[in-house]
C-alpha cells in the first residue's frame, strides 16, 4: 500500500472516525494506538502554526509520551467532567513533502468537536483541521504524524481530553 | 446482501444520509419508512443507557407507534416552530450480537443536530451517536432498530422533531 | 462523465471539500474557479427560497461578479476579522429537472459553517443546504450552479466571506 488512490481515502477515513470513536466513547487508553511506533502528537493554532510547531500546547513525539498524557487525565479525573463529540469532513491529499516516504501520504481533514459537560451543557469546543501523516506498511493506517490545528486562538487544553 | 463490506457501509451511508434529509425538509410523514416492518426506536441518554434501555424518553416498537408520533407533532403544531440540521460522520460497524440475524449488521455513527427556532436563532440541540441494526433484505437498507444514545444528559424531545 | 453514479458522487464530494477548504484556508481568489464559465450563485434562506430566487442575500450569474466580491471582500478587510469552518454532510442526487442537460446532476448536500471570530471566540453562523447543479464535461466537476440556502432568516451575509 503506498500513495493516495480511493483505497487509501477510504482506509485513512475510516481510521480517522475510529480515533474519534476512541475518544468520544472515553476510551483513552486505545488512543495511542492509532500512532506509528515513531510519531509526533501537537495541538496548535492557526496563529501559533505560522509562526513554528514548537510553539504547540501540547507536544509529544513518542507514543510514551502520548501514554503519559492519558495517565494523567486519568489521575486528575478531569474524564469525568466532560466528553467529546467529534465531527469529521472528508480528508483530502495534500502535496507531499519532498522529505516523506512515498508510503506516507499526508492528509487535510476539517473537524469539529462539541463539548458535553456533566452539568449537559453543550458548546462548540474547538474546530480546526488534522494536518497528518499516515504510516501505510501495515494492515491499517497508522498516524506518524497528527497536527491538530485549531481555528481559535482561545483554546484550553491544559488537562483536557486529546484532539 | 448480507454482512458489512464496503457496498453496505456505502448504501448505509446513503439510507442514514436520506433519513436526515427527510426529518430536516419537515417530511415526516414518510420518516416511518426508513424503518422495516418489525422495528425498534428509542431515544436515550449515555447516562440512561447504562440503565438500560427501558428508560428511554422516546419509545416506539412499531411502525404504528412512529406514525402516531409524527401526527401527534403535527397536532401540536410544533414542526413550525423550529427546524432541525442533522450532520453525520461515517457509520462504524459494530460486533453481532450472537442474537443478530447474519444479515442484520449493526452500525455506531456520530451525529450533530443544529437547532433553528421561527425567530432565527441557532444552536446546539443535541450530539451523540446512532446505534442502528441495519434490514439488508430489501433493496435498500431499512432500519430494524436505532438506539439515539443523546451525549447531554439535558434533552428535552417531549414534543420535539425526532431525532 | 454524465448523471449520477458512484464515480460521479465521490467527485463531487471530492470537489465539495475542496471548495470548502478554499474559504476556510482563506484563499478565496481560488474561490471563483469552482464554477464553470457559465454560472449562478446565490445565498438565500429557506423562507425565502419559497418566494422565489431573486430575494437572495448575495447573487452572482458570472464569474466576474464571484471576482468582485472576492475583491470588495479584500478591500473592506473583512477577511481579518473571521474565519470559517465547513462541516459537509454527503452529497444526495435530486430528481432532474426537465430543462437540464444530462451531464449537469443536482445534488443536495447539508451544511454546517462555524464562524471564529479574531478574539478567538466560536459560534453556530450557519447551516443549510446546498443544492447545487454540477458541470461535469471536464476533468473535476465544476458548480454551473449553487443555490446557498440557509435555514435560518437571520443570516447576515453583507461583506461576509462567501459560503
Amino acid at each position: 500500500m503506498s500513495g493516495w488512490d480511493r483505497e487509501t481515502a477510504w482506509l485513512v477515513g475510516q481510521a480517522q472516525a475510529e480515533y474519534a470513536r476512541c475518544i468520544d466513547a472515553d476510551e483513552l487508553e486505545r488512543w495511542p494506538d492509532f500512532f506509528a511506533e515513531k510519531c509526533f502528537y501537537t495541538v496548535t493554532t492557526a496563529d501559533n502554526l505560522r509562526e513554528g510547531l514548537a510553539a504547540g500546547l501540547i507536544w509529544a513525539d513518542t507514543k510514551g509520551m502520548l501514554l503519559d498524557r492519558v495517565s494523567a487525565l486519568r489521575e486528575a479525573n478531569i474524564y469525568e467532567r466532560h466528553s467529546y463529540r467529534h465531527l469529521l469532513g472528508r480528508p483530502l491529499p495534500c502535496p507531499a513533502e519532498h522529505t516523506d516516504p512515498p508510503d506516507e501520504p499526508r492528509t487535510e481533514t476539517p473537524f469539529l468537536v462539541v463539548r458535553i459537560m456533566r452539568d449537559g451543557t453543550s458548546s462548540v469546543f474547538a474546530s480546526g483541521r488534522y494536518l497528518d501523516r499516515w504510516a501505510l506498511s501495515g494492515s491499517a493506517p497508522k498516524l506518524a504524524e497528527r497536527v491538530v490545528v485549531c481555528d481559535s486562538k482561545r483554546i484550553d487544553t491544559l488537562l483536557a481530553l486529546p484532539l
